[in-house]
């Protein structure tokens, strides 16, 4: 996805999705609620009464290459799909010196080194996935990202997280809380 | 500079820096207007009574490998020194085919065919220059480039806008408007 389509998190007591569980994985984290919901665009209102709120954009590609991008393209399946009954946003920051490291030392790391795309798509289509930036927006995180699955796959989503949380990518990694979410 | 400091350009009749001209390049243009501020910080007031308004953050690298990085780093002086008393601040709206485009073509265009970065080093240190993002905000722009420069080195200025603009890259640029700037 390559545009900016605006989206606000809130946890609270409204919206489609309940909370199975928060953990904070590494840093601060967010306080329990017992109910997500996601608004699409700038203006749109989200629930009052949330505990917290999380804004962030989908926007352009940051690292990855033709080949990958058309890999994806292929294989990767819309969110919302009527079995995907389970899903997890994960937000993430990173440190000031992974900030600080030019483009392409930051490419070695994420892909050549960590091989997260690599990794990402051998859990296709069972995990659709989308990524939403922050950093920009003066957020507390850098990136939220969202995937859904069918309960059967809740297996498969715990050993990709657990393969990405050992990579060198994710020594860069200072804030992140993983959230479980499932709906009716 | 990799760290997200936020600023607002406010046109109107308040601001240290006084309009010489505001040229459309190519696409919409900005109303004209008297004067220019540059306020820094998210929360920052800026004055009543602007006629327009662009928002912007300063991010990490997108394309800028190692090698240009330590370049730059050498040769880049700071914005403000006191005989840059001329200024340009040039919004710029990328189209929606160039977002799609995939982080290595993107990379190609921009330097590899159409040396954005090599460029631009051959006018340090005379030509100052900091980038601004403004995508990911839902700005009308996706970029503004802010540079000083002392008035003897007005003519290289030229000779550098007028460069960028024949490349390539400049293909898929869909809004230019070129704001240029002095102060007492």
């Amino acid at each position: 996805m390559s545009a900016v389509v605006h989206a606000t998190f809130a946890g609270g007591v409204e919206g489609a999705w309940a909370v199975e569980r928060i953990s904070p994985v590494v840093g601060q984290p967010l306080a329990a609620v017992a109910r997500l919901s996601v608004t699409e665009g700038r203006e749109a209102p989200s629930p009052g009464g949330a505990i917290w709120r999380l804004r962030a954009v989908t926007s352009n590609f940051r690292y990855t290459n033709e080949t990958e991008r058309a890999a994806l393209a292929d294989l990767q399946p819309d969110l919302g799909r009527p079995q995907a009954t389970r899903a997890a946003l994960i937000p993430i920051r990173k440190t000031a010196e992974w900030w600080a490291l030019a483009q392409d030392r930051r490419r070695e790391i994420f892909e050549e080194r960590s091989r997260h795309i690599a990794i990402g798509l051998g859990y296709l289509p069972a995990i659709a996935r989308r990524l939403y930036h922050a950093r920009d927006l003066g957020e507390p995180f850098d990136f939220l990202t969202w995937f859904d699955y069918a309960p059967a796959d809740a297996g498969l989503f715990e050993e990709l997280v657990g393969r990405l949380r050992e990579t060198e990518e994710w020594r860069y990694v200072e804030r992140e809380v993983d959230i479980r979410l499932m709906r009716e």
